[in-house]
């Protein structure tokens, strides 16, 4: 099953995006319904207001998470890449709302920077409220999976030790266009993929993943608890632009194409902020 | 004027905190009065149903903030502790809001750690939305103040490079009990201080802060949009726990004040984590 928050006249809505068209399912977006006890049935059994698959506008698929949780340096080939030594912990950074963007909208490119960077990662999205879980409640907490375009402003990045104000700009980071069902997504190791104008940036698979997305859901559970809603970005693999000799960063009008395979795809046109 | 949120026996209302008595405005909280384009005439106008100040139960300031954002290193004393150059730009780190906790509420030490320590902070509340804020533009956007004290939890804090899993633990960070509205803070340097057990460990006045409250908000609006009920912790002054020789850390039955001079006081009971 397939969900996903998309924008209508009348505001936002949760659809369960089947085959021919959106179904509407009564929630304002797919926090809300994820928040349904019973969620995966309530989605299933929706029968609301259909929109044609043709045209539809994708929100940021859950526009207000409660956390938005990322993780850097979890492919062996980017922390090889960044020369770094394979890490006994996850590191751990924030994202906040208002970076989000739809999966096909556009990333605004800060005026203040000229360094500015993609990331495709796999992302979790909760779907149970969880605390100090086993592996085998982390799994059920995962309500699905989804695609996140961790577009990171580098030289904000490394002002300082800390990633964040890299991390948080206005409209930078698109998320969806659906979350995929845990029981939907393949098993075994998933293509990630940057496209770039034409040009594959980003190739790897999450065979690469140093802490999967259970041993992830496990260890931020043991800190906080874990929320419906919530978005845990897993990490990107190499070939990321500012590890590349030259350093490769985005342009005013750059085509963007950040693919988890058996999962989705963002289609982002890169577009610098107005005056 | 004091604005705070209050639990009830039917929920979270925001309140008009007077001298005799604490005034319902018909907000869920002081978010969603801050959400209001009037809300300072609003809450001053407020003639709601009242509560004695006696016993009021106080929820974190703002529960559910969209934006929790903390500084590091920005006092000049704890720059120096700490054994750093003086910062060029602010260091700047996340919580979530279940991390919140109540002013007068107990601090939850997580059972994985014994290397829990305090920090008292001067924290800004943001009354307005802002963007590429002028310093005037910065200054009317901000609605007040309020106390929060950033429990660290070090050794999470230190696992990786980046701070935020020492930072979000469930229900270690007091939030309160109410905000100042910037009109009622005193001018120039306000006294800060943390007491735990009656010894005062930190003593510090936001003279020494390197970027003041208007300076951040301005270097955040560059960023990010700040809305209304945003939470910006300052940072803290030295005398940290952590950075004491030998060590100091909270334990089980701690008493904690943290106080800034002028906005308010939270007076917590640490309690260790329930198996």
């Amino acid at each position: 099953m397939r969900l996903a928050t998309i924008r209508t006249a009348t505001g936002n809505r949760a659809v369960r995006v089947d085959a021919d068209a959106a179904v509407e399912t009564g929630d304002a977006d797919v926090r809300a319904l994820l928040e349904r006890p019973d969620w995966a049935d309530h989605a299933a059994a929706a029968a609301g207001p259909t929109h044609p698959l043709d045209g539809l506008d994708y929100a940021p698929l859950v526009p207000s998470p409660e956390k938005i949780i990322c993780v850097g340096l979890n492919y062996r080939d980017h922390v090889r890449e960044m020369g770094h030594d394979m890490p006994e912990y996850p590191t751990l950074f924030a994202k906040y709302a208002p970076s989000l963007v739809g999966a096909y909208d556009d990333i605004v490119l800060p005026r203040v920077s000229e360094k500015i960077d993609y990331e495709v990662e796999l992302t979790i999205v909760i779907g149970r409220s969880v605390r100090h879980a086993t592996p085998e409640q982390a799994e059920a907490a995962i309500a699905g999976y989804t695609v996140l375009n961790d577009v990171s402003v580098r030289d904000y990045q490394n002002r300082t030790s800390q990633f964040l104000q890299g991390k948080m700009f206005d409209r930078t980071t698109p998320l969806g266009p659906w979350l995929v069902t845990s029981d939907e997504v393949p098993d075994g190791g998933l293509a990630v993929s940057t496209v770039l104008d034409g040009e594959t940036l980003q190739s790897s698979t999450t065979d690469e993943l140093v802490f999967s997305a259970v041993d992830l859901v496990v260890y931020l559970s043991e800190i906080i608890t874990l929320n419906p809603g919530d978005v845990i970005a897993t990490g990107t693999p190499g070939g990321v632009g500012h590890a590349r000799k030259p350093p490769r960063y985005l342009t005013d009008g750059a085509e963007l194409v950040t693919t988890v395979a058996g999962v989705g795809e963002c289609r982002n046109t890169c577009r610098l902020e107005k005056s």
